[in-house]
């Protein structure tokens, strides 16, 4: 979340600091004393399969352009955690799903967002890249571009679910990144 | 999620449209342009249970004072998903618990709101009200205040536990009420 220097409410400088009754700073404004609270983002997504493959999708814009991802990007006032995912997959990769099924949850404090993925069939095979997206395409376990992921929690999922699907479940966890942040930077630097 | 008045970044002006490449209207400051995006917020919480009973906790504050609620509070910024519920089950219930397991996400679109239920044992069976409480105290599920709980959340995670509990699986699941909020609300009102 970034820093704050006005009130939203009557426009006036914002201090930080820790209200009465509260444990850590905020913002708080000097004028009309409204505190202005920031929390993790919700961030929602799919992983589409068809005839053993997953369909990923290849960023048009920054960050991480070029790089491959799953659909998935920040919940929308008014929607359902999975109403969202499937509007993502709608946007990205024009992917319509079916028999979906909650997934897979991930925490990133580092960056103050929770992920939350569904998994489904995505019907018909059919996928085209929408406007935020400059490909998308099916790939096997072997074909996915390991080191051309967008985010290291594609990784993540991504490993999970072949995982899962050679043991046949697929169990709705949470946790964190088992990628570090610092080996899947690594491990996608583009060779200049 | 409250509306908007002034740009937290430079404090002139918003105005609510709909941004270039978007599809719904944002604040947006009409002097530097910094879009400002709402999201849902995130809820996290806990069913403690000891003895075969659930702890719960009686609100010492608005709103709903008086009613009563499984510990649960806003997920705060660079904690994860099971640490915010934790932090909450100590705050409002001086609850400690162990063998956490995630167990329910509810969509509560109409407040934009994500719940996310973890459930465990509560150690010692030791608990105490926390400065938001009035009293905390285990119940059986015929013991639970079932006309005197806080949101229609609780009425349903609470059903839902016993329910799992009886068929001795507790399979983690995403939704949204099953209880509708009007009635709720009717059933929970208070005799005057």
């Amino acid at each position: 979340m970034g820093g704050m220097n006005f009130c939203s409410n009557c426009g006036a400088a914002v201090e930080r600091r820790i209200p009465p009754g509260d444990d850590r700073p905020r913002y708080v404004c000097g004028s009309c004393e409204t505190i202005h609270y920031q929390n993790p983002l919700l961030v929602v997504g799919t992983v589409p399969t068809f005839a053993g493959k997953v369909l990923l999708c290849r960023r048009a814009i920054e960050p991480r352009l070029g790089y491959w991802t799953l659909p998935a990007g920040f919940m929308e006032n008014g929607e359902t955690l999975l109403a969202g995912a499937l509007r993502e997959s709608w946007e990205e990769a024009r992917a319509r799903l079916s028999g979906e099924a909650l997934y897979r949850l991930f925490d990133l404090p580092h960056v103050e967002q929770v992920y939350v993925f569904f998994r489904g069939h995505l019907i018909g095979g059919r996928h085209a890249p929408g406007p935020e997206s400059s490909e998308t395409a099916l790939f096997s376990e072997e074909e996915i571009p390991w080191n051309e992921l967008a985010f290291p929690v594609m990784f993540d999922v991504l490993k999970g679910f072949f995982e899962d699907r050679r043991r046949g479940a697929f169990p709705v966890t949470v946790g964190g990144l088992g990628i570090s942040p610092a080996d899947f930077w690594q491990r996608t630097r583009r060779a200049e």
